[in-house]
């Protein structure tokens, strides 16, 4: 089955290609599998090796410059005609003689690329100091402008099908969070409860199987829920723990993430009157969704429900998501939060986490969303609560 | 319970300071998530936001500098006094105004660093052409020094307790295979067996829970196992189709690869050649293991056995393993092949993986071990054969 229509991925390159005429480039070299993965289809845990993809204003389709034995995988996946697919030979992976950027540069030069304005993701993942000073030394003609986020941006709009995908994985996300809480219970260790989201996520619905996400789920329990990024451990569940949750479904690199919390046992009051606090929080930001708002407005929401119950809470408290590649599945263009005036429009797709970090533990309930004409459309169908056994 | 004894952590940072005194560096900036671990014990999944460990020569303990809310997860982690870890605001996150490699210059200059020998990873993944320019920029009077890989090469000779690890996440592998392998029959979804090997590799084995490891399994079915790095679908399995698995076992990071094929059916007896082959070939590898032996004399092991049979594979076989974070578990110093004059010592550790890419299947039999007095001590304990129902 083909993921999109090649119509489809014309109209990416074609917004790329609007993007680099905004910013003065000629040649965009992008480093970030997501953005590959956008532009031109191929997916495959390659990227260790470097990569690159290629969009040249005076050429219609990508380029893909990769691992020889990846150029397979590329066949199998890319839209473009394979003369696009460009492969190096093993000797320059992992080796102090030759960096594959070397072969990038000689590739740019013969396709009389070499005195052009070249577009690079500077504050991208994998674009590394070296590839840039291999570049640039290799390239002394060439203008280098930094095009880190233009991809991104140009991604930020779902075309339907990917909103399909989405969906589909916030189906997968609430059944493995399920599936988790209902694994949860004292003396169980904390990994078998966590090995059940895996199998979840994995395996998907009847429907739509599922596959990894770009990130381990961020599963504390205890006082590990007091720090956001920490992980499970082998320990068994004990009475009146908190177990704390994020995770995502994912369909062909759509993620849909979502956060809840299952305290084990019958809460204290205080902590069910803060989840409340959260869901309505939630709630405020979730109705004032709609096109034409900006993304403070969405912080401004959570912020006067929360002042008014006495909370204060400085982080943001969420940010676009989609495609995902690791380390995160969030697309980095904007934040929910004070002084981002990101305006939202139909069909970009966020994660709202307004989680917070007491002294000894952590509180969440999250939702992703489609922006729709009507308001948010979010991805999974789950209660909005804190979830406990007693 | 602690990972490592603080003296451990202490012997790390020594052999750190050791290398730094070999290249001429007096202020060691790591930015690879698996070297800050190894140095510091700091475990999160917060790396997706900037955050550097810094070695000083005249500096006893590393210091940690990232986002505040994971200084929470730094205070569970790392070994250091706590002084030691140095929080920057979320206003440094996903900004267009600040940078937290901004705040890195002025801690280094507050320490009166600014004109000091400072080594950076060049070409690790998580250290970007920005981060460098922006370092170089505010610290114009400091000379920057390459130290990719430096720490990587100080973490190749394990202690026993990280061998212990790695025995145990070698563990795990064998018995995800052995449950992925159970799983997948024809009419079996893809996903739902892959399904079976989370399951597992979370769950750990009831001495050893598992947790996530730091790259999903190369799953692949069919044509698709003629690519090295493409992924499962949620396709039935088919009678006859070949089932090719890369999957880790994993414990406190620490990665035990282990790689098999299963034919969904009886196979053609030249498919049980070529796997015989590629296991005689491996086991000539595993038997040439010993201290004082280098890479490519394993490399040249394999060639001799598989050119016997007429068969030829440039690309490398092997390269060494231990912990990992997104997007490998390789360590990066070195790989079997030709030309590679690395010499093994005791504690070494390494992934054999000689796998055969045909024109319509690929076929792999890989052991991970460990380099010891008298051979190669394998994590996993798992036939190496090709596996089938017929």
């Amino acid at each position: 089955m083909k993921l999109f229509e090649d119509a489809e991925f014309a109209a990416r390159v074609a917004r790329a290609k609007t993007k680099m005429e905004e910013i003065g480039v000629d040649v965009l070299l992008v480093a970030s599998p997501a953005n590959q993965f956008w532009l031109t289809g191929y997916d495959g845990w390659s990227f260790y090796t470097p990569q690159m993809v290629v969009v040249a204003a005076d050429l219609e389709q990508p380029l893909w410059v990769g691992r020889a034995m990846d150029a397979v995988g590329a066949k199998f996946t890319v839209f473009m005609s394979h003369e696009h697919i460009i492969p190096y030979g093993d000797e320059y992976v992992a080796s102090d003689e030759r960096h594959p950027m070397e072969f990038l540069v000689e590739i740019l030069k013969s396709r009389g690329w070499g005195a052009r304005r070249i577009g690079v993701e500077m504050d991208d993942y994998y674009y590394t100091a070296r590839w840039h000073a291999i570049l640039t030394a290799g390239l002394p003609d060439a203008t280098f402008i930094d095009a880190f986020l233009a991809v991104n941006r140009a991604r930020m709009k779902k075309s339907d099908r990917e909103i399909d995908y989405l969906m589909q994985a916030g189906e997968i996300a609430g059944r493995a969070m399920q599936a988790t809480f209902d694994a949860a219970r004292p003396g169980v260790r904390q990994c078998d409860a966590v090995a059940e989201l895996y199998r979840v996520t994995t395996a998907g619905t009847p429907e739509h199987g599922g596959t990894f996400t770009c990130k381990p789920p961020n599963a504390m329990v205890g006082e590990y829920c007091s720090a956001p990024h920490l992980s499970w451990t082998d320990a068994p569940l004990k009475e009146n723990e908190m177990f704390y949750v994020e995770l995502g479904g994912c369909r062909h690199r759509y993620h849909a993430p979502l956060s809840r919390c299952l305290w084990l046992g019958k809460p204290p009051q205080a902590m069910l009157d803060l989840a409340e606090i959260i869901a309505e929080g939630l709630n405020a930001v979730l109705d004032t969704v709609k096109p034409g708002v900006v993304l403070e407005e969405l912080a401004a929401a959570w912020t006067s429900v929360i002042s008014r119950h006495g909370i204060e809470k400085d982080s943001r408290i969420g940010y676009p998501v989609g495609i995902g590649y690791p380390p995160t599945w969030g697309e980095l263009t904007c934040s929910m939060r004070k002084g981002d005036r990101t305006v939202m429009e139909p069909n970009m797709t966020f994660h709202c986490i307004p989680a917070l970090w007491m002294e000894d533990y952590g509180l969440v309930v999250s939702e992703s969303f489609a922006v729709t004409e009507t308001g948010a459309r979010t991805f999974a169908d789950f209660p909005r609560k804190l979830f406990h056994l007693g």
